[in-house]
């Protein structure tokens, strides 16, 4: 067992410039280029051949990009505004963002996972995981619109997440930052160990409608955790977890962090979890958190604030997590796709233990233990539960996907690279440098039972001179890898939105065989729908002024109105009457303090204006939708609070309205 | 003279669906497809050959892509906010989207113009609009940031902005929804034609620090502004104008604004109303507007209210402009390199007429006039001004550009093709159908005295089929199309955020030279900087609570803090004290009502928080900066209100300060 436990921190930090600036772009050769041009040209007209879902990382949202032209096709918003299409700005998604904090408009998303059917991508849904305010939201992949959004609570940092298991039954959220129990929080930092603990929360899935929620959580010692995967085939039952800051530091974790030679893989069995809350042992403990839904009837959320959740403490059923020793502050635990082996990437390590899941449970049964843990929690024996050490792969390992073919890709944070390496023999066959310091990569299927091996996609964090700059401030990255043949070869890098923390992909058919053109008019719950454009109308009830207004190329319904006063509330409820592919329509109004609404065919949205100087507003549609596009557009005067002007609306030629 | 004057403007709306069912993708063959993909891919490493900045319409944004690669190299926030660095959300860029409306999250962004010296694009700097709420916003291209937002007053929909004129001497933004003046502007909609005015601003910019002010406004009448280009050359005192709704209907504008069979071109001597200003000509008028400009030595924005303009009116100086007949609702207006003639695009017309500015100018000498409009402004007989006429150009055309072997290039919104015609017989030459409804088209330097002409680059408003389908909203796109032939070729589809509604592109050579890579921390000015990890502090004063807090791998000093209480105003002001390329480090803490800071090396970045609740929250980079970045991270503890925990604050080792 060796470790680069002597290695200081303070060196590494500084190993990513030495090994970048090593690597000089446009090595790439003539002959090379001309063969990866056409592996990664898609002609005009003709479809990708996957989608590429990445993480935005600190941008909070999700992206998907065609596979090979690494094309953006849709940045998908989940937890942060976007002001492109009023989410969290209309009054339709703004209660999307609604926590126990109350409103709020960002976070930091990290692992995007498609949901499992027989632990294969099924192409149904895609969750991704909030980092900064503990939430899981899941995007529905007919209409790629993030469809819910669930808070967790006595969290903080969810960053092992949304990892799920075989069959999508639970999804999974720990804490990456341990902190005390939630109202029982304001206490010393330095009672660290006594008063901050981690926390597992098992997050069930309908498996018809994908509606979530939290069934159970589960306390664990107040570690740092990273990520987690579930088993799958012979391992089903099992969770596996990185942890790292198992020294329960507080403060300079980078070096107070990595003292030990050793963290642990945690291995939780989650089954027996759930057969001990069936049996009525959960502790129903107080805990505030919102749970967010998209109506797809209506268009419009509804934040719904919960108030407990089912605990079970590790420290009264110890019999839920075993402890693997694991080389220093892991990054990454992967799970093989026949489900017998846990990779698991010590980031400070020289090594790559292979651990077997047989072997783990022989231990277990054996006890096999090398001591104990937080109290009463067993560690097993490293020789008992090791299958294999992958010697010399790389500094700085991170993360593992893996082919169809028995093979394993690793990336090498630190000396910026990807590695092959066989699950045969546990010897690396192939390594080739990427474009600086990846993080994950993904393999289609490649955390699945069955990996689509064509790509591996690296996931980079830093580009420096990898393309044309842009300020201090440049893109991060991802570099397509062919890895069909014997020798891995880069295709093609292409820039991401934010940070690509984590991706995944799926073969194109899985996915577009679901898809949702648009919104069937007659299907339209929405309570300020308007069918038709007769229906058009604008009403006043004390200082509420809803417009019911219309839109279909290239006209407003109502687009003159007069009579509403400076101070009232004005709700412009925009109805997109178009039934095709492809005709969204816009809406603005000058002057208002919100974005605008982007309205698909069949859809009703809200925007809500108080209007605060008297004046003449024009409104306007903001997409370019016919040759006509300009003039679609209105006015609305605004009068003095009192004013004695009269409440009218018309549109063309018609009689104006009076209410 | 041939118009499309007996088309029903409801058959046109038609017609995008008929042509586009008939242009089936995937036609392009597989000898031109190796062809195209060797021209457009750029191998690992090597960099793109030009710039497109391209604006995200709806999104508030622009967009810089790599050309030929069609690679989205960096979202620039301008007009909205952007979670995913802090734009508008931080206390340093909070104050751009300051307006006289009060703070605006959002905008609608059109017209990206490239700073230009003696005719050409310079590199400097890049405008564009807001037309929304009118706004010229400034991005300097050394650090790709916006660096200056001014309002313009008594406008509506900033359309015809911010062409600039040969030496960047003034940026033009005109009303495209003509409003009453301000402050008399509660006035019944059918009063329009008594009423409501159209409105020319002039902002002057400094040609060493590119500093913007409002020189001077011109009153024009009450028609809607399309599009605007300023002369060149020999019409280098002009600007040009396209007016629609020369009805000045107030309602269902797709039928009433489109009941004569002509429009006008409107030429403005802006040379002499700046004669006239210089004569105090001018009427100071109040107005209100935000100015509003980001300090490059402290990182922050200060945002002015200015209170008043100059103000001219055409009533009172008719000299001032001319107007051209034109083909009904043209939408764009475009000069020659030369300078020598003017493209003016009837959306809804039959032929494309080129007028001379030598016989404009004759024309207005020997008062060669077919009548006059809005009182006493003279309409230039249309046969007086006429160059040519290009017959059957296409349905709907809009914009043109130009290339460096006299030829134009027009898009054709209708029949979804850019057309390639002749500046020396007027004919069309060559014509290639795009996927579809293009708006603008751009050459590298296409409305420039030196176009760069390799690519044309269509700007599309409809993809449907053209990518993989992402539900009922698709992106927008882009065509790439080689024009070094006789015959042009589609060599690449990308998509693009929001719409691109217009792009400029700009060979990368003029750009990369005045790249800025870091901020120098010795030159970092903000009044709350950091500049070494020994001066981080906590300070309290009554309910403030300034933070002063420097980032660098990998930890952030201090990462223990007590003693701050709910209700507290909390200011982390966060100094990155990197001193290298693309090392920036975010920063978050959990719960806050806010996104996060994202910090370039050298930059100082305060995030303000309230908090509402009791607890321990944890703070961290948000940007994974080096294999020890997820031990990056502390706790700050909440205490009640009035609560005796001492304010203390720490790191590592050292011994804790309590203030």
């Amino acid at each position: 067992m060796k470790l680069l436990s002597k290695m200081s921190p303070m060196l590494l930090l500084a190993a990513p410039l030495l090994f970048t600036a090593s690597c000089k772009p446009g090595k790439v050769s003539e002959t090379t280029d001309a063969d990866a041009a056409q592996k990664v040209y898609v002609a005009p007209g003709k479809h990708d051949e996957l989608y590429l879902f990445a993480s935005g990382g600190f941008s909070g949202q999700l992206a998907a990009y065609g596979i090979p032209s690494g094309r953006l096709l849709k940045v998908i918003p989940v937890f942060s505004q976007n002001p492109e299409n009023g989410w969290g700005y209309n009054e339709n998604t703004k209660a999307m963002l609604n926590t126990s904090n109350g409103f709020i408009p960002w976070d930091d998303a990290h692992h995007p996972e498609l949901s499992k059917t027989n632990g294969e991508d099924d192409g149904r849904w895609i969750f991704i995981n909030g980092n900064n305010t503990p939430r899981i939201a899941r995007i529905d992949l007919a209409t790629f619109k993030t469809a819910e959004i669930i808070e967790l609570p006595n969290s903080a940092g969810n960053h092992a997440s949304p990892f799920c298991t075989e069959n999508t039954e639970y999804l999974v959220g720990n804490t990456r930052f341990s902190v005390p129990e939630e109202g029982k929080d304001d206490v010393p930092i330095d009672t660290y160990k006594e008063t901050f603990q981690g926390n597992v929360s098992f997050v069930k899935v309908d498996p018809k409608s994908g509606r979530m929620s939290v069934a159970f959580q589960i306390r664990v010692p107040g570690f740092n955790y990273d990520l987690a995967h579930a088993g799958k085939g012979p391992s089903h039952d099992w969770m596996f977890f990185t942890t790292y800051n198992t020294e329960q530091a507080h403060t300079l974790l980078e070096v107070n962090a990595s003292q030990k030679d050793k963290d642990f893989i945690m291995a939780l069995n989650w089954k027996k979890a759930e057969e001990l809350i069936a049996q009525g042992k959960g502790k129903k403990t107080p805990a505030k958190y919102a749970h967010n839904i998209l109506d797809e009837n209506t268009h419009t959320a509804t934040s719904t604030m919960e108030n407990s959740v089912m605990v079970l403490d590790v420290k009264d059923f110890p019999e839920l997590v075993y402890y693997m020793p694991c080389p220093k502050s892991p990054h990454g635990v992967d799970i093989t796709p026949d489900g017998e082996f846990m990779v698991a990437s010590g980031k400070l390590a020289a090594t790559l233990p292979v651990f077997s899941f047989k072997k783990m449970l022989e231990a277990i049964k054996n006890k096999s233990y090398e001591g104990k843990v937080a109290g009463n929690l067993p560690v097993l024996k490293y020789e008992s539960v090791l299958q294999a050490e992958v010697q010399k792969p790389g500094l700085g390992p991170l993360h593992t996907e893996f082919d169809d073919k028995g093979f394993a890709y690793t990336t090498m944070f630190v000396s910026s690279e990807v590695v092959k390496w066989s699950l045969k023999d546990y010897k690396v066959v192939d390594r080739i440098p990427v474009y600086y310091s990846p993080g994950h990569l993904s393999i289609p299927g490649g955390d699945s039972k069955k990996p689509y091996g064509k790509y591996v996609i690296a996931l980079n964090k830093i580009t420096k001179d990898r393309y044309l700059p842009t300020g201090p401030e440049l893109t991060q990255s991802a570099q397509l890898i062919d890895i069909t043949g014997d020798k891995m070869k880069v295709l093609l890098d292409f820039p991401t939105i934010g940070e690509p923390h984590y991706a995944q992909s799926i073969p194109a058919e899985k996915i577009v065989k679901n898809q949702k053109r648009f919104y069937k008019i007659e299907e339209n719950k929405n309570p300020f729908v308007t069918s038709s454009e007769k229906d058009a109308r604008v009403v006043r009830k004390g200082n509420r002024v809803d417009i019911y207004m219309t839109a279909i190329r290239s006209h407003l319904a109502p687009d003159n109105i007069e009579g509403v006063q400076v101070g009232d509330e004005v709700y412009f409820h925009v109805t997109n009457l178009e039934q095709d592919w492809d005709v969204p329509h816009g809406f603005a109004i000058k002057g208002a303090n919100t974005a605008e609404l982007l309205i698909m065919p069949g859809e009703t949205n809200t925007l809500k204006w108080t209007p605060s100087k008297p004046g003449m507003f024009p409104y306007y549609c903001t997409d370019f939708c016919s040759a006509l596009h300009q003039e679609m557009q209105g006015y609305l005067r605004v009068s003095p609070k009192g004013s004695s002007t009269p409440l009218k609306y018309g549109i063309g030629t018609k009689v104006e309205h009076q209410q």
